[in-house]
């Protein structure tokens, strides 16, 4: 590895993707434009014209070889989103390379092989290998673990999980199910509880005749923590419903759940249950200020504007006149914007961004 | 203004932020940390310590005068974040120098001047000023904007809005509650019934004992726009509750709601309330995947990781392994994890990101 | 009038109900199966054939006249549910009669001949006139009456009402809005607030195309109270949705909603929204007792039984034994019911209430 | 058994209400208040005094011993809410009796002795044996039925059910959580899903700090039917909160949930949450009518009224005549109600129900 991004002079860290299909290409492409200090600079794949695809619209090159594309030396990180069992050899030369990696889960497909590499990051004087549990990003998941942490539930006896997914292909069997889903409710659970995992249970019942043949969906399956908590997950891939994922934890002094589309909605020990009014204008619109500004700056760079133009500033200052008025006068007062200027540019009228895009 | 970047070589967009109070400074943050292709080279504020400060912060180089900045060599674009009386001038400036201007509400504070700006831009072959209505890229606000556009609620007939905040300085007065708070609202209405506002009246009532002797808090405003709509507005910003804004648009063939922190909440002819499902993963964790690239990418320049490790790694593929068994026993199966590895490494045990930071 | 239920021995309130139309109908009903203490002796109606269909079916008699039915010997008090010009006279038949009466709205239909009705009544020495604004007797309006009482908004500031119908006649023009839908959130809004209204302002916009020509629909109603307060009121009988009937209180110290399917709604000073967890099985289940009661009493009237029977109770023994054993052991525990018992009997079995019925 | 009521001569059921502590007292206060057709004769308890108490408030007599009640001339039906030990020999005696009677659950706290009731009266040519399984008369319940009935979420295959309580006495200890409280999710799973339950599972984990040293609370509890179905049951009856009774039903199309504050919550296959709009004012506000008719009906009985009363109808009639003019004239409307009419009677102001006595 060479120093970040030392060839360019711009502390850009320089980023191999390995495996573009679904997963891999969402993050090629957050990482070329939504990503701050980081440029995807190689793209493997085993389907190489994929590759060439993905890199063709990121501006990156292709190297057909994942380990060397580890080892190349325009290469400073490296997000492996190749199928699991590839994972194995991948992080290993990550780890050889001391290049840091985040690796979609599984982190390998068996577990000697797992601690292998637990073991030998250990000998590293720092932590190389990341894991992709986005959950522990979520602005809802964080609020549970914190409204944990904080002891506002007391102390958390109970978690429920819901996994639905609106469908899968047909190869998705109970045993995927369990590798591919319910790992993210193992980690979410190891997350929000802050221990081990000491045993598993799976109930199966009557499956959905949406299953193929022998795949029990859904299930529940129920783990043991090592202090003796009790966590219930219903895995459920084909409810031609939606993507659901609901996670309640039930404490000593109250309920909170998440995945509701209500944010983190508490059941306390007063009685009461709901959740958090929106403090203030950066927690309600932080989101659409960053939006915004994203897009004026691309638009600034393609000599454009992408937003309410100046005729929108004038027709709200116009209004707002009219408004300081009203409130001065008690009457009704009329707005006359005069005739609307439009000779030759978009800003007159009402400027919409583009919808879909912002979408 | 020079070509977008030539200096650097890197194409990203050289900003000039003028002013750095609450707004400018969040903006500022915003465009050095979470946006991509652009960086803040100059800030510029009334008080030179606050721009110093700000400036030092984020890599930039201070100018006193905000009309130097907007001519400086290393500025592409300007973002005005200045209180309103200074916008006028600047924005002129703006569009002498022929340089992009994202600017903060209010335009001007006067029609006049904001007339002007718009007449001066029509004469000009590309569009150089965007306002800072950021509502319009809220994706609750663009999912409402697209359900109108859509047909889904008929013909718009009245928009109800509310605007409420927890507290606002004594300065804050009926007239300032207009040209402040209910701009927005003027905004939102032209922005989703793409049309202009012709009238306003504003309905006054008894004020909270929290409001300054003489202010009007709250008010009711009343919008007729050119096709003879109806918009209501209740604007109180002293609730001593939060911040809370919500648009309820009532159709011919139905109304839908935002702000109820539940995303789009639409009653319909079909005699439903509610909203959709989410389809997918991406839709659902769309952001936590960025949050977590974004901080991946900055552990990794830092030389760690922000994230789940190799144990968290290790320990999922441990438990789905058991769970997989459990799944073909039908049995409770053990998991059993070994001893933790610790040896000099933050990776044993369960790695939680920096919740403060993530929140 | 004669001593209440004199002629039965049973202190059963004999009532004269008045028209019966939709209203005159449903009260009859429900006088005749639901409510205790009472008994529909006379039915009127200007439809002979009405009057004598719903008479039969609850057992009462039929008078043309209604002057004659509020002057029977068999009539403790009326019920007037007639088209609202027929009131004056009949009211005044009651006060007369010095007979007890609830009149459906309007009290009259003008000012004068209520307010006449109000002094002549002050005369006497008890009250004999209620008036049918049952929306005071709904739990989520008591609740939200107490908030208010209790302080718990603070002052109560603006209030903000909802009225939608599904559809409504050709015949309800915008004057008959105001008369037969709006009054119901004049008496909400002088219930809540305490206080007389002292002006009402009509603000019209487009109408939607379900609307006849010439037909406001929907309208916003502004009224102002004694001491100053703001209540809007949005009117519209032609959504194609349904009903829906909104109120939302806002305060000096937080705001209160209902109508939301979810009882009473409160955002308050500690930055919280929500409401009450129920605080036991009375509150949850109450009315299902009642039901549950008020079915079984009128089935064991009938020889039989409407609800869950000795099968139903005999499989929750044999479960609810295997789940202590289950307790005890830690084990799955099968339950075997033995051979089902259904000779002659409607007993075995899972037994169903009637659906339709409890609906 | 007498034939009904023939005593009397009104048809009236005449009850003996045997055990009056919480919901036996509960029970004899709905039959002689709120229940038509229906009279508490007889009431019994171990304790004497406290039958007098009861017997005394609602006009019945005491019989000491609980079968002598069942044989009395003056009763016709039997309301068993005694501890469940002495359920066996009640319920016995009144089909000896021949008697119909509400036995609460337990129907009898063995297997046996509830499969011999169950056996005798297959022989005889009625039921007479109801349980108070009372969640089956609950609106949501019933309306879940219903969805499932009616084929709306496809084939059930999961069933979730949450029971928690805010409290219990120390004795309520695992095996009584399982006989009390469980056993409600027992007979709403064979009622929901139209079959038996075949087996039973109990998973312990750490229990509150709450619960007596060696109770385990909260349990999950893990049901399976005939035709193996899944149902899960998380009991918890210390939560410190409230009472909670969530009932969720996954099925093949879609999923559904009661005891949300909410109604039925649907989520379906054409990707849509949420439920129905209230298609009318009957749904709406047909409790409210009642409460308003139960009470106007007992108040005319005391003499008086208890609800807004003639000032209140001409104050409505005045506003409502005000609205009109403000219809047509667009202007805003004054309001005099001249002088306030007081003289010797309640009506003038504005009327309200007892708030307390309406909850």
């Amino acid at each position: 590895m060479s120093t970040v991004g030392q060839a360019q002079g711009t502390g850009e860290l320089r980023i191999a993707v390995l495996g573009v299909g679904m997963m891999g290409a969402f993050h090629a492409e957050a990482l070329s434009s939504r990503i701050r200090g980081a440029r995807v600079t190689v793209v493997s794949d085993f389907f190489d014209a994929l590759a060439e695809e993905i890199a063709t619209r990121i501006g990156a090159r292709v190297e057909s070889d994942p380990i060397a594309a580890i080892r190349a030396e325009d290469v400073d990180a490296v997000l492996i989103a190749t199928p699991g069992k590839a994972h194995d050899e991948q992080v290993n030369a990550c780890l050889d390379a001391r290049i840091p990696v985040l690796c979609e889960k599984p982190l390998t497909t068996d577990i000697a092989s797992s601690r292998a590499i637990v073991e030998k990051e250990s000998r590293l004087d720092r932590p190389l290998v990341q894991v992709g549990f986005m959950r522990r990003f979520d602005p809802e998941y964080v609020a549970l673990k914190k409204l944990i942490t904080d002891g506002g539930l007391g102390n958390p006896l109970v978690v429920h999980c819901t996994h639905r997914n609106l469908a899968v292909p047909e190869s998705f069997n109970s045993e995927f199910m369990i590798r591919d889903s319910v790992v993210h409710e193992v980690d979410v659970s190891r997350f929000l509880l802050d221990e081990e995992i000491i045993s598993v249970q799976v109930i199966k019942g009557v499956a959905t005749g949406a299953a193929p043949a022998g795949v029990s969906d859904p299930m529940i399956v129920v783990f043991e923590t090592a202090s003796g908590r009790i966590v219930t997950d219903e895995i459920y891939v084909r409810t031609g419903v939606g993507y659901e994922v609901r996670t309640e934890v039930v404490g000593e002094r109250g309920s909170a759940t998440i995945g509701l589309d209500q944010n983190l909605v508490v059941k306390s020990g007063d009685g009461r249950w709901g959740g958090a009014v929106t403090p203030g204008f950066v927690e309600r619109f932080g989101v659409a200020y960053d939006i915004e500004l994203q897009r004026w700056v691309d638009a600034a760079r393609r000599g454009t504007i992408d937003g309410p133009g100046a005729w929108d500033g004038y027709a709200a200052v116009a209004v707002c006149e009219a408004g300081v008025e009203a409130v001065r006068t008690g009457q009704k007062v009329a707005v006359d914007l005069g005739p609307s200027v439009t000779a030759g540019v978009a800003t007159a009228g009402i400027t919409a961004p583009d919808l879909e895009a912002a979408t």
